[in-house]
């Protein structure tokens, strides 16, 4: 029987900065230049989730994407959608909120949880904009 | 020579929240529900401005895109682009920024200099989310 | 103050078959072509939903989104979502499941509640497959 | 009964260029940028046509959307796909190829047609890029 | 001379269940939800076909498209296009109509007819609904 | 610290066509179909440009989006933009312009310049229409 890969997609809202705080004003707009506005801004981000497996036999299921559904949204959605990622959420406390740092720390969030439900956790895609995407994959080089 | 309608889509990225500064915590949270995050969230704005005209005979134009969008990006978008709708925009104050209020104030912004520019505004569409959008017509009830 | 127009987009997955009870077998096929399959086909089926109205001074809202939402889900989603439109659907009973009507039925369950919810439903635009969809205006032409 | 509208997209792709045959190259350059590129650019073209009429009691059709593709294929793709806006297409002759101009013509080549296929065209829409698309509606202003 | 990769995308429409036959019906209900609905529910799905290969000096061309469009369409689409998935399908009978499944079903179906064009079929992308989707490499495992 | 991919999309509009100068017209036409009208043809292209890395840590970024895309820009985007794939462009010169060999052409632009500014290319996708697309990936074979 061969693996087959599954994506669920999940949404949230979030506003942000980019941020260095032990830089001046100056560097951080050189450096981040909008995305450095005092006041936050703001995206809608979509996160692509991707579990990989053998389907079972008797559901033709990877895993169930209701219970990968309740996952990201428990460990996920719930800290994230319609927060500040700079100061609301406690597993991206003391840093940068930026695209790569952000899907980095959901994979740490939803491996664990997805593992005792019997998946493996292969990739997180998350989508910032429609013209900027980071693809993270476990540490694992596919290309 | 009849009348064509011409749409030119836009984009930012802000924070904002729901809140109305007259009521507790606790009603803000019961009306508005996460949108009254404190700390903000935020979204990317699709902005869809469009003009009414009769194509011009030696340009076949009802108005030149490229001035239509300086325009937008001159009145609207340098403005609200990786703002804070609530905090650092001067034509937004003191009203609450739902996306009904942004999309009258994003008319109020452009339909003077559009007709500078030989144009009719027509209609303004804000779209917040891929689930919900508004439209004005400048009070105009097309339907 | 002015009218302004928002639109809620909502889902439902549904199988359904153009099938004409008094007509032969070969005249179904002849019309309704693959639409016609006796073991039904199916759709991804995306509607929007619009409501005018002024926005409220306390609230910036022309409808509460979460209200409208709820409504859309009692009286149509929880319907339509997961079901045979021919079979499953007393609303849909004896009628031809074509888009067109599809979209005048979903009117009907769900203007009343629109307007006891203090909203006037005005356009419904049912998408049945990206290169296909209908609007309808409650009997009115706007063009 | 009540008129509802129904939508049919269809696509092309088509090389043009926005050039005025009496104007010096600098003028056409200053009015058109890289529009005017003496060796042409081109598009992938969606084109949105829409139908009004009251649904037919036997079929809950408006129009049968075969019929309506194939007279928008035989009138309008069969002449724009893969083709030069500019040199490839007898009703285009002698007009400036802006999206604007190309709305209204596709209206002509279809209005009659489709009135003797028993439907009642009330709307092209032609999107040229994601960013800005044009909207006819044979002449009456809806807004 | 490097190997590309070359997707074509189809579609098909289709109607399916998931149901285990030697499970009680309140089993059924409870693993696979609003999805084990007796009379059906259906999709609108989107099929990614993926070849790899080395372009060809004459042409620049992986494989022709219009070949592989050809082979997908005899192999798969007029198979599952307006097709009831459990039903309908010689090659889907006895099997779980899961979006795995199908998957696997479908690169049966084309990877032998897409080597003998010369082809290399390295992936298979069946997307069920925008927010869930399915690939399979055929076995391999990319990451 | 472990790699992770991001990804910028940028767009351009071009005509081209197909055609081998050593063959016939006859067999340029059995061979490419419409895509080989004299007059040349156009598309709508979006590239998608992934480059792989460990974000830094005072930034959180694999690369700056804003000088990745300034590279793309002056690469790739100034040279192939509202011109003539098989007339305009130096690099493009001699080759027939399929998405295969011009998402290969591009990547030549491009690699250089990504690893002078500290980032590695990995991957080019280049979207011809919403139905076709080609990867390459500089000629390693993840799948």
């Amino acid at each position: 029987m061969d693996n087959i890969y599954i994506t669920r997609r999940e949404h949230f809202n979030a506003a942000h900065k980019l941020w260095q705080d032990k830089w001046s004003d100056e560097k951080n707009e050189a450096v981040f230049g909008r995305c450095s506005n005092k006041n936050w801004h703001g995206h809608n981000y979509d996160l692509f989730v991707t579990v990989k497996g053998i389907p079972q036999e008797e559901t033709g299921f990877v895993i169930d994407l209701k219970l990968l559904s309740q996952i990201i949204k428990e460990k996920v959605i719930d800290h994230l959608d319609h927060r500040n990622l700079n100061l609301d959420v406690p597993f991206m406390k003391d840093i940068m909120a930026s695209t790569e740092n952000v899907a980095i720390k959901i994979w740490q969030q939803i491996d664990g949880p997805i593992r005792e439900a019997g998946g493996e956790l292969v990739k997180i895609k998350l989508q910032e904009t429609e013209n900027n995407y980071v693809e993270y994959f476990g540490g694992r080089e596919p290309f």
